[in-house]
């Protein structure tokens, strides 16, 4: 049981998808959603996303551990994804609220070592001062155990998944403290990528 | 050549991967990136996106060209794109607004039959009023020859790629008409998936 307290009681949800480049794709996909405990949200899949909703913590932990199932494969595995909080009239799935905040699969992926690259970008909706908030969250990112450098439309982090995983979440979190009424976050990440990076 | 004109002479640019699901999708990727026009834009490909920047038509004309490129195929294959203009500070490669509207991969893509399931999100930064575009962008798209379906973070959207990637031009075209300081949209596009849709 962990002491993390959310800034907010507020529902959270994540639309995902996983892309395996590789003919085993299906296998690859049903394999790292078998092998991930979503008992404490709401998750929903069809042919072009996953949606999961519920907690914070909840959110990032699976959304991260089926990135890390499908990783290990070796195969070649984009995820992206779009974090959400916030969005007016945003109510269906709010029983989901009650769990606590231990999660449930961080003990089996947070020792596996994978390397990734991520282009993220962060959209504080419904006010006049979201650059200052974003470049604070990009300056935040520093510090967070992974390299930060700019790009068009996103800010690129590389490093280990999980650093990754962790200050994107430590994102929504301080900006769910900030009082932000709706927060957006996209997440383009690529793992095993037989490119090397042309930065 | 077009008579179309833009809203703005303001430079548009697109961050964006096609991830093919299969064992041969790196000659996908290049095979589909050969066949493309890319001589009015400025563009850039790292290991987690291609970028692509200028004027609003080249932009629309070449993401939707490589993906029908890709799409033929056969191949299940997702694209991802966030399309952003009007990010304050953004200048680099302000050169390409010099060229005109006539776009190059029109005439070569648009006969391609190919339907697509798609999940799309526009994000007005800078005012309060978002929701207000946001609905109103919606509910223009039912009038453009694809199914609109809502869905948690997006809009759904359902028919043949060229009417969807016609859509969803009209709505940056309408915003910047509009005078939206900064929009943004994300595509989250499945062609040739081997699911059918859960909805």
């Amino acid at each position: 049981m962990t002491n993390f307290v959310c800034g907010s009681n507020r529902i959270a949800g994540c639309s995902f998808s996983i892309h395996p480049m590789s003919d085993d794709f299906i296998n690859i996909i049903l394999g790292a959603l078998k092998e991930v405990d979503t008992s404490k949200v709401w998750m929903e899949t069809d042919d072009v996303t996953t949606l999961v909703r519920g907690r914070i913590p909840h959110i990032f932990d699976i959304t991260k551990a089926i990135l890390l199932h499908a990783a290990k494969t070796g195969v070649h595995v984009a995820f992206e994804a779009t974090y959400s909080i916030g969005c007016p009239g945003d109510t269906a799935g709010d029983v989901y609220l009650a769990e606590d905040d231990h999660v449930l699969n961080k003990e089996k992926v947070d020792v596996i070592k994978q390397k990734a690259a991520t282009k993220f970008a962060l959209y504080p909706l419904g006010g006049g001062d979201y650059m200052e908030q974003i470049y604070a969250q990009i300056e935040a990112m520093k510090g967070r155990g992974v390299a930060v450098s700019s790009t068009h439309y996103a800010t690129r982090l590389d490093g280990e998944v999980v650093n990754i995983f962790n200050g994107l979440e430590q994102v929504f979190i301080d900006m769910e403290e900030s009082g932000s009424s709706h927060t957006v976050m996209t997440v383009s990440m690529s793992v095993n990528s037989p490119l090397k990076s042309m930065k």
